[in-house]
């Protein structure tokens, strides 16, 4: 409504039903942008902390992509119907053009608002998948631990036995041997570990 | 049907046709309402409780999507062979105003049942991250209690071997600084732990 | 074909292509219906048992529906250029209105089958989800046990060390004073993971 | 090119552009049977081997079928603007068939790139999901084997401790006693998991 | 703007208005370029490295795509009014032939971008799946030590037992027949294991 409306001015239900049409969609614009703030700043969490309350952010921001795209659509067939079809009279010549510039406004909105969704759908994925790859990491802490911890379980377990005949026992040094042998399978395995990038 | 629809009247096959149509896809409001409620009501129990019936649930919301989306895309193309592309003499000039009407209707019906699917797939991805998400926890406290637990068998282990000489046995003390230690040990990597928010 | 042909008899050539492609949409419907009776019988099965054949019966109807696709768009196109385009001399004037009836089959096969699709690929999701439900519970059975029995197995160890000074060897009650902690440590962490409803 | 195209020889240069188009499309059929070819073949190894191979195969035919659509796209606006919107002078009347008959072509095969792109897609789910199924497999038998073994470690742990007062120890059976308690766990909980269909 | 632009070279302001939108489309396919390199870059260490690093690059990729189709989807509409529709009386008769050439150009930078976000997409798949491959291995390594390792765990247990009378330990050569047959154990899982080619 920047311009001067002056050849439309006369036509007065046509300019008020134009403005009342202009007002609606450039409040929508408003409330996009307080949309796309919020989908920015959760965007910015992603990477950072891992509480799950961020699940049930991105699950609000959908929910409410939905319903913004339940109010666009309508008013898009609406416009449609006004400025590119003309199926009313009140609205013909040359004020149509500025019909035609709220139904492009409006278009843009749910584009935009498209454009959101997919930002909004893709951090979903990348939570995900963030997410699948600490499960990764910890998965190997646990293979890595288990690995490492169960052999000498064994090997303890195995100089615990009470026969009576077990000839390492009577050593000087058996102890010893078998505390360094343990040591070694630690240190084998750690060093085999962090060669395959596994820790 | 709330208008006067006196210059029709007289057309009466046209006017019950189009009476019939209005009321089949009026009824279908009253339909994908109730859908919808099922919906918002699986929506809010989403981050509430945790039995697999919701999976079955969410299953049968989109498989309702799908046979409703079923019976309104014929609809429609009937709805646009009378309305739009006008096939029928029947109705002709201006009654095809009103089917026009039926047929936004039947859009209307089709886009909110499509925003209401995307609603559904995301509540499916939704349980699904959460699901991951709980995993990713039980997960955590399997490792974290494997790694405290699995160091403090190995050490009793050690003591419990039966070698001649082991000089760590006779001390006085040797017992309580075995248990110091395990003490030490798991007070550790507690606070290792809670210092990586492990916990 | 239902109806008597009788102003388009005398175009024969027209008739019996007409009736030709009548024939073969018309087939096509057979086809869709037992596709569908297919994909209906795997969703019933999908929530009880769970081999892994479920899998590869879905990929077959994914690629059965893939394949159907293959045939159907390219029919829906020669039914364009001949009913709509009329890029054909052959069919002209009132017998449009015939082949117009079947390229509305054709279009009708597609989007019945491209509903199908959606349901294959949501009955897919389904399975997936139930499987990482059913993983989960898995998880929390080996993390229960682990959390239960580890402690467990640390404390006998204790008290298979070979210390000459642990004074609750010598208790008179000792032994089963550790069976009565073992007893409580079961307990107490039953009732805990029956509470947090990890069981 | 194999009806006789008597009427445009005379337009020499359209028909030699027409020859030129032709061609290139033709083409492009040999290059997609090849493609869906080795589609077909990674489709019958999706159940049989296991490596890792299989997804850089996939990855590889997304890839190639983007940089399929990628070329087959803007030919598809060239043969638009030639055929349909009649842009250019050369081509006009009667010719436009021929031309129209090579973007009919054109479209075939983005239709049938389109159709194999989700076959890939597929390919890919399937994939993912076979793989999670036998790593629920693997977890399954993880945990039935820990199940089995946790509690036999902490019985035979008990009777490892040196309390003073055990009177079991002491029992004539007491040893045998013990063997036959863990041989009935271990067969009790065999019975119970493949009664849960867990092995 | 290669060919000579005689013929409206009097109609300074269209020429000028085309000169400029044109030079803004060709700007963009060098930011294009820049964006379809990055693509290709990350898509080559898809299968090496395995930081979670690339997690957060791809994140940016589809960000960016987001961002430079919300700049591109306006300017199409743009395009759209003046050369297809024809709004403005200042771009008429010939001239649109060379906006029409903009409109396709900025035609081709959307079908291109949307290549690279199909790319994009399906690297992302392609990492997760990766991923859960190298999961799936970890966890076949978890189960299979704890195959091998648990009974081993058992056994020496039961020889740790306290017993009076436990007639195995006082065998002469008991001792090496356990060894023999926790070895035996070891060597029997192995081939089994490598059989199912688990290893």
């Amino acid at each position: 409504m920047h311009e001067n409306p002056h050849n439309i001015l006369n036509k007065n239900t046509a300019f008020l039903a134009y403005c009342l049409l202009d007002r609606i969609v450039d409040d929508y614009f408003i409330v996009l942008e307080s949309y796309n703030n919020r989908v920015e700043a959760i965007d910015k969490s992603l990477f950072k902390n891992e509480n799950s309350d961020i699940l049930s952010k991105i699950h609000r921001l959908k929910r409410d992509a939905v319903r913004l795209r339940r109010t666009l659509l309508p008013l898009r067939d609406v416009f449609y119907q006004l400025a590119v079809r003309g199926d009313f009279a009140i609205f013909k010549g040359e004020s149509t053009v500025y019909l035609r510039d709220v139904y492009d406004h409006n278009m843009q909105l749910i584009e935009s608002l498209d454009a959101s969704r997919d930002m909004v759908l893709s951090m979903m994925d990348i939570y995900l998948s963030f997410q699948s790859n600490r499960m990764n990491r910890q998965m190997r802490v646990l293979t890595v631990i288990t690995i490492i911890f169960m052999p000498l379980t064994v090997i303890t377990g195995i100089y615990g036995m009470n026969f009576d005949n077990m000839p390492e026992l009577h050593w000087h040094y058996g102890y010893f041997m078998v505390l360094g042998v343990m040591l070694c399978i630690i240190i084998g395995l750690l060093i085999f570990f962090s060669r395959r990038k596994w820790l």
